[in-house]
């Protein structure tokens, strides 16, 4: 029987990669995403589609509102959306995403007796926030094997996170070799309700950046007008 | 103005007289519960009136549905409570249950300007989780402050366990010092509606014996006949 693993799935041209990445892997794969009240929730139907497209064994959508903590330009309306790079952690950073988002990953993976969690993270062509970098994965590895009863008795959980010294550009050629259809997946923070991308947010302008340096034409639908 | 603090507040026992020592301590309180489908809900009745009561700064109830994982004898029903000690990790232990609520806290604190989070938990009279023990507190803190920007701007979050190395006897004594009403608490993992204790589950029963080595009256509500 394959080996299980959790895959954190928003939607988007990451966590699209990883999620092929552990297909092709060969482990048995339960994609999780999250409705936390982000702006892009139409990410969500992306995730939907590509989890069914590549035949995960299981794909949930657990809901959980951090629009009610706020502090975010993704989880609060009153914060605006950065439209150029920026010094240090941009606005777009939703205070402890990713330790949520693994946190619950880490429960399910327990309940299924998945010993793998993958996350797409890079902290190469990102934004700058803090929970993508290495020394937070780490960080997370540890704290999960003294958190759960499968730490506890030996059975180790292993955090993989096989984007983190990729650049977008060799993220996006990881996908092609490895059959990812990116025109599916969403990575604009205000994309319309059908999905198309706005172009200039920080989100866009990476994977914009991505596709050209790769070479590859960028299948994304933008907004026209 | 004073420090800010977040507070996890279950409704329960050591919950709340954490909750009175942050209090006491001068710190301005904010209280986090969660609504995860706990079959004890009613300790949320209680987790809402003891915050009132206690004047606390703010005070969220964030619904995150662990149910939908499964997993434990708290979030699926078809797994029965055990009625006496076990050894090992009872199936009362919800998988990766503190991590998830420390996480959410970590968001709200960060939200906040807090940079103290309390929890309840204790390894002395306690069930045998792994994610009440010492060491899981002190890599969640280090984790905590290399996830978040108030980490990586070097305004350090800690996690505060005041409870770790007490006995029930202790927190009970504590919690009587700072005027603690505990007759409002509900700890029984399968509390009637109205909040009455069955007095035979594992919560039930280090509870009771803790008043008894404190040598104070047990104000529970026990459920008759």
């Amino acid at each position: 029987m394959n080996q299980k693993a959790v895959v954190l799935l928003s939607g988007g041209l990451d966590s699209t990669t990883v999620l092929a990445k552990a297909m092709a892997e060969g482990y048995e794969v339960y994609a999780l995403s999250f409705d936390y009240g982000q702006r892009h929730d139409v990410e969500l139907e992306a995730a939907r589609l590509i989890a069914r497209n590549m035949g995960v064994k299981g794909h949930k959508v657990i809901p959980i509102d951090l629009r009610s903590l706020g502090g975010s330009a993704l989880t609060d309306d009153t914060i605006n959306l950065p439209t150029k790079a920026s010094e240090g952690i941009p606005a777009t950073y939703v205070p402890a995403r990713n330790t949520v988002f693994l946190s619950i990953a880490l429960g399910w993976a327990e309940v299924l007796g998945a010993h793998s969690i993958f996350i797409g993270v890079s902290a190469v062509d990102y934004s700058g926030y803090p929970d993508c970098r290495p020394e937070f994965i780490s960080a997370f590895e540890r704290l999960a094997n003294l958190a759960t009863r499968m730490g506890v008795e030996g059975q180790a959980v292993t955090v993989q996170a096989p984007l983190i010294n990729l650049t977008k550009a060799a993220t996006v050629n990881l996908g092609i070799s490895l059959g990812v259809d990116y025109s599916v997946t969403v990575s604009c923070y205000q994309a319309s309700k059908s999905g198309e991308a706005c172009g200039t947010c920080d989100s866009c302008r990476l994977r914009k950046r991505g596709f050209e340096q790769a070479g590859v034409a960028d299948p994304t639908r933008y907004v026209t007008g």
